[in-house]
């Protein structure tokens, strides 16, 4: 019944709820692993300030060397994010044998390899399950549930603010920078939402997911991004009309031992299990040769949710002390990295263009598509009268992303259009 | 890289899965685990009958104890359902200390107890995901992903069976006859349909779910059941005009250290995210009090499916015998069984009845509804020409189950109450 003793990196939304789950749970905790689990340390920024969850005083430190250092701290729990310092804070742990829970998705995602590999060489664990999707454990789904299969796709809504702005875009008609504004100011939007909006958060997420389901070494640089600030009320309209929600979707695929990773605003199909996540909530959809479609469901952020995941990446690390098999390794990257090139990824895509209203546009526009081998599911043509002139959407069937971007170069320099309002994956 | 020897006892749908899966995905099995897994010795039946997958006769028995004996088997796969001969085989298994992995939801179900005391004995590891909800990793969910978390709710539609039939009725309107004939020719429900249509099977599942979520040690007999073969089309149009669908719903629940665990066909309110899992799919919804909603959804049955979750097992087993940490527990029943009184069980009630078209019924009926304390969030009253008399449809607020059996035991005795048609529980 030693107490297995921890040091906590960071005392935000995340840190706040570790301590409240370790303190309020700790009966049950301690039937579960055998042991009290005590929070000695915490390292906050000022260890002055007003905070919402009682610490006592003699607890709080500035200084994250005082952690990383203790001799009588087993496990160090870094939930402070970024890269630096929390990066050397962890390779400075784990060179002092201590094991390292982390909700660190940038670090993870930019620099997992290295960490994974230190942990290996000192057998120490390094678990990250919050990293990805808050409460949803989908990390041990994808290395230990599915360890069996062969996984071909993970399409994921993996951010809770851009899937919070679409949904209430699709709700309400609204635009996207008025609900840009009232998510910055409920607090579901930073001030700065770039890494949300623009895809880099979703990006980071992919791309651990995908080097999970593919064994395989992703980096960010792998993955493709397009955020949702282009989105337009008319886009989701138009969308809806045709049965699809437009959702920013993290897509990785593997065919053959080729894969891709993008993520990107998507049209997808009312019947898909992914269209109706709505709001701050998070979806992975996985498929695998052998079991076919699953999704995985839940908060995607917040403070408990959150630190449900971090605390069970904790028990997970002490079960294992207590068996003194820590620093196994819980996946192996055995598959060379061989990304698709835009000849190999396929999709359907949404298109709709705005062009002069005159005989002869469409059968234009679709010699084109012709030409660049893309077939058609569907052709609208309507006279748009808030423009004067024609809108045509059109969702082709299944097209190499190559073939696309021939007809979108094209379209360029076609006289009839005026112009390429967007274009969309469709998905489901 | 000494190879891991696996006999397997059954080459039913899930056998021939399991056996699909470790010889297609040999190679992978492998890079992860480390060591060759090889299935050599396979009981069947009949070793002359022809086979959708072919096996080499060397490799047959017809005598499961040259399995269960053979020194040179490390691991045990049971997929033979039942709960004899199956119980004995694993029992002497585990006895000459094999490792096993289960799909049998009602051996665990039954006598899940006594078969993890003797593998705890015998320091074995026993692995049973494949038991519920098929590829849904929903076991390793609530034991390891949520092990932080204090569950207080588990819904499932954990029966393909039932879900299929229920979705068919919705869509075509079609009677129960009809979708459950249609069902036996297709091959989705067996024919005798008992087990599956009367919620049997779910309350295996539920009681399976409801120990490892709320730490404690339910029994088959502790589950309240009521299957769907009294599901009438006119309800499932009733519930639909009121924003409901019928799904047969595994309720557990936990409050305050008190249990509750059902399966009955609920009202579903069409918001709620188990309204959509529509056909053979199943899907698990979790509440934590920390993390809040989830749910994992996925195929129930089948063969691949199913065989992906008894291969993940397998593949857990082989990575703690390289470790040497089989027979850990995986799981602790520390809390004490205290079962909720149907004072204690709430919920919202749907209630339709056939009445005389007079004067003054509505308010004798929600007089009887007042003096048992349940209050009422919709009433409808509206002429039945088909009966030529009138129906009333009533949704409650909640309500305790005991209260409402009283209402339901005045209604029996109110001169005004033609029939009482249903009773369905509501939930979202």
């Amino acid at each position: 019944m030693e107490t297995i003793n921890v040091g906590l990196l960071g005392m935000g939304t995340v840190g706040t709820g570790v301590l409240r789950i370790v303190e309020a749970f700790q009966d049950d905790l301690q039937k579960q692993v055998g042991s009290p689990i005590h929070i000695g340390k915490v390292l906050v920024q000022d260890k002055s300030k007003a905070r919402r969850y009682a610490v006592g005083a003699e607890r709080l430190t500035e200084d994250a060397w005082e952690i990383v250092n203790d001799p009588s701290i087993d496990v160090v729990v870094e939930v402070m994010g970024g890269i630096e310092p929390a990066k050397s804070y962890i390779l400075a742990a784990l060179d002092q044998g201590k094991h390292i829970v982390t909700a660190n998705k940038d670090l993870m995602a930019l620099h997992g390899s290295e960490i994974l590999a230190k942990a290996a060489e000192r057998s120490c664990d390094v678990f990250y399950e919050a990293s990805v999707a808050g409460g949803i454990p989908i990390i041990r789904t994808l290395i230990e549930g599915f360890s069996s299969d062969r996984i071909t796709k993970i399409m994921g809504i993996v951010n809770g603010t851009t899937n919070y702005i679409l949904t209430k875009m699709s709700q309400e008609g609204a635009s996207y920078e008025d609900v840009l504004k009232e998510a910055q100011e409920l607090g579901y939007a930073e001030s700065d939402p770039t890494s949300d909006v623009e895809g880099l958060d979703a990006a980071r997420k992919m791309a651990i997911l995908g080097t999970l389901g593919f064994h395989t070494s992703l980096e960010l640089a792998d993955v493709q991004v397009k955020g949702i600030s282009q989105v337009s009320k008319e886009d989701i309209q138009y969308g809806k009309s045709l049965g699809y929600e437009i959702k920013l979707l993290g897509i990785a695929e593997s065919q053959d031992g080729m894969i891709s990773v993008g993520v990107q605003p998507t049209m997808v199909k009312k019947t898909h299990p992914l269209a109706s996540v709505g709001g701050v909530f998070n979806a992975v959809y996985v498929y695998g040769e052998a079991v076919g479609e699953t999704m995985f469901y839940g908060p995607g952020a917040g403070e408990m949710p959150t630190a449900t995941s971090v605390v069970a990446d904790l028990v997970a690390v002490v079960k294992n002390l207590k068996l003194g098999v820590n620093g196994r390794k819980m996946f192996v990257p055995y598959k060379e990295k061989k990304l698709k090139t835009a000849d190999q990824i396929a999709s359907k895509y949404f298109v709709r263009l705005h062009v002069d209203d005159k005989a002869g546009v469409l059968a234009k526009i679709t010699q084109v598509f012709a030409e660049c081998d893309v077939s058609l599911e569907s052709v609208v043509q309507q006279p748009n009268k808030a423009i004067a002139d024609a809108e045509i959407v059109i969702v082709t069937h299944d097209a190499s992303l190559a073939s696309m971007n021939r007809v979108l170069a094209a379209f360029e320099s076609l006289d009839v259009i005026q112009t390429i309002k967007s274009v969309y994956r469709v998905e489901g």
